[in-house]
């Protein structure tokens, strides 16, 4: 956050042989320094002539994912003021069929990209690489699925880093707040322009999961099944606070500079030190118990042989190490604004009854089948959907009803729900809530698991074999 | 973490009605400026004539605890030279009794003083008030109770705040890295120095649970009893990586200065976000969602009626705000250095026999029995010490045989383990541990206690009822 030159100077400091170094907090200053001498700036409006390294969203490469523009002005839930246009950017696996009933919509996690496998137009690797093709769980010899970058993203998608057609210049902090709703709407667009009626399904992972529900809440009709992999319909309080923490992080780096960073030095200190807190909140505490236990980095090369080791304030452990890699690779590679408007909008989301009416949903005007069934819903605690194999919960929370009232208009709608044991961000009792809520909604369609091991809420990254084999299932 | 009117100069920004405006932000300027305008200033050298609002570390009230002066040179475990000299601060509840047979050391958690309980010195509540008097739990008809403030701390006793006899200005981060061992080491010269051969009990609490074992293992002869509440004996990797997450946003504090900053403004801002880090580990999800809910803070009074909520990118919701104002709260009482340096030496703190082998206590020397002991313990697994109401673990960690090893020196001493389902910090398969490997390791009268509830870690300051009816009964 600091050049050390620079407070040599300020202050005055006394540097003698004596004097302690901490290479983990100088590591920001070189990181600076380093990218400052290869002109480096996030700024889309730069000339892509200019040498040095450029985070991946400030050089997009349009040939490798495709484009939709909305030209038309886009009503916002808590924005006055709608945006005045917007694009996403997507990419597609399969073929769509002749009937277009073979789409599945894909949502991602808070800061994925469209490129949830390899295509021939960008073969490197996707966020879900393991879980799309021919054979694999989403099934491209049958189904023809379709990823976005989400609005209010880095990665071709409008967000904080694109141009506000009415300043020319990045809208920066300008930016609406959004709402999950919006996200998915403006996917719905996408999906109006492309001729696609119906849905197969619409499927989701964390984040990705709020949209998955969100999309089947708002337009029933044209969902046919939901996937929700470790996600929720009511961010909690302690979810809420996890992502506070990193946003004070990020907000309280110099260069955030209230958002305006796009022609400055971005906040690469404070995103590094979101996402290690969120990297704790991503795995669990058993996977790094047997992944790293208490081992230490090795000492130094210039160690003398048997030296004693000397623990030192910067990191001493592996866990340590592996954190501080995590935020410096994920530092440069996403902007830190569209961070906290997506953090934002998954801390706002909440299906229960009362929080759905206070939403102005623009799309609601002309299609009021979601939010007129949500408010007249009759709530049936004693339906049939919770069997002998699906007893009522013993121990519900007190805004249950409330989210079975709200999630009404997925009645219908088959629904597999996936959670994980470890998970400590979308923890399994929320998971075990939607379910619930489902079925005290009458919906006697929704499968449920809950998977064990280590892996937390990045499990749906990791095990094909579980997750892959209840996406098949569940599909076919 | 910067002042919005040297942003203002030195960036140029415009700011006009339309640019967003960050209060959660503006407040770290806001705080500075108002400190400094009352000349506000840490240092221990400063005038106490001066005017300003001082932390409490900065004006130490010597007339509300007592100072232990260690004029000798003091081993330490990792630091090759000695501490010169220390001061521990302490103070005394009930009186000695003529045979000395009744003291109770109370070791404290992290950030705590010696002020466990009102005192006619100081009769401001202290953090274990309710635990400490006559008829209380720890009963000052019965016993005499001692609290320190730790080694390393910045509440009278020595730590990297204190000044450096070599140089007379403050170690700062030329203090040496200290560990747990060195903490309860130099609480055994105050005993020493008042004549205390023997505790009746030691009894501490998170990382007082850990010198609670540490003083048990180091003297087994000297201690009578341990109480190990919500602490663990080997840190766990998603411990270090939590500590680590908030050592790393504190030292990326430009005022942080590489812990310099005794004679210019302390580093508030990673304080306070790092105390927001650290507030999320000390309670739980379910008490926020029972305390909180998704409760919103209260509209600006000058809002129009009936006006809808625009959410913002500080904080909406009252978890937001409870962690918000924690951090505030913390970040002008505590020492930032005191921080990094305790916190570091929780990290290192590792009783399974190798890592136990390796360390450089000092102390051993005179006193081998101990390290001896652990070095060459046999580990009874099917000791009778698990008995059919206490089985073997079913899945035990792999380190578990090393724990009980290191654990060996224990094995004849009642020990009261008491856990907290609720608590990510010191989760309970840590007190599991601890347990499992006192029996293994041969001790057949370790008590074993397991709360529910949902107050987390903080449970040891809240449960007056349970965690006091159980210390009660153990020291009876």
């Amino acid at each position: 956050m600091f050049r050390l030159t620079r407070l040599v100077r300020t202050r005055g400091i006394r540097y003698s042989s004596s004097t302690p170094r901490f290479p983990c907090v100088e590591a920001h200053a070189t990181r600076e320094s380093r990218l400052a001498s290869g002109s480096f700036t996030s700024s889309p409006l730069r000339s892509a002539s200019a040498s040095g390294p450029e985070p991946p969203y400030a050089r997009p490469n349009p040939a490798s994912y495709t484009v939709f523009h909305s030209p038309a002005p886009f009503p916002l839930t808590y924005h006055l003021s709608p945006l005045p246009s917007f694009d996403i950017a997507y990419e597609t696996w399969g073929s769509l069929s002749p009937a277009g009933d073979n789409v599945i919509l894909l949502h991602t996690g808070l800061s994925a990209s469209s490129h949830a496998a390899s295509t021939l137009a960008n073969p490197s690797e996707g966020w879900w690489e393991k879980f799309i093709g021919p054979g694999k769980p989403l099934d491209t010899n049958t189904f023809f699925v379709i990823c976005t970058n989400v609005l209010g993203g880095c990665y071709g998608s409008t967000g904080p880093s694109s141009i506000d057609p009415e300043t020319g210049a990045p809208y920066a902090t300008r930016f609406p707040i959004l709402s999950i709703f919006d996200m998915v709407r403006a996917q719905f667009r996408l999906l109006d322009h492309l001729g696609v009626e119906k849905l197969y399904a619409s499927v989701g992972c964390s984040m990705g999961a709020m949209q998955s529900l969100a999309a089947g809440w708002l337009h029933p009709e044209r969902v046919g099944k939901v996937v929700s992999i470790s996600g929720t319909a009511r961010s909690s309080p302690s979810s809420v606070a996890m992502r506070y923490a990193q946003r004070s992080v990020l907000m309280a780096d110099p260069n955030w500079n209230n958002g305006f960073y796009y022609d400055t030095m971005p906040p690469h200190t404070g995103m590094k030190l979101a996402r290690q807190i969120a990297t704790i909140t991503y795995r669990s505490g058993p996977e790094w118990d047997a992944r790293f236990g208490r081992q230490m980095r090795p000492l130094p090369a210039d160690a003398a042989p048997g030296a004693p080791r000397v623990p030192a304030l910067c990191p001493d452990f592996l866990i340590e190490t592996y954190l501080d890699y995590q935020g410096e690779q994920f530092c440069l590679k996403y902007d830190a604004n569209s961070l906290i408007y997506i953090s934002k909008a998954m801390d706002l989301f909440d299906m229960t009854r009362a929080a759905l009416q206070e939403l102005r949903l623009p799309e609601a005007e002309t299609e009021p089948d979601a939010a007129d069934s949500a408010a007249g819903a009759e709530v049936r605690p004693h339906s049939t959907s919770h069997s002998k194999s699906h007893p009522p919960p013993t121990n519900p929370p007190a805004h249950l009803p409330a989210l079975a009232q709200g999630l009404a208009p997925l009645a219908h709608t088959p629904t597999l729900v996936l959670g994980v044991q470890s998970d400590i961000l979308f923890t399994v009792e929320q998971q075990r809530e939607v379910v619930d809520a489902l079925r005290m909604a009458g919906n006697d369609r929704v499968v449920y698991y809950e998977l064990g091991g280590v892996w937390g809420h990045d499990t749906f990254l990791l095990d094909v074999l579980n997750v892959g084999g209840a996406i098949r299932g569940f599909l076919s």
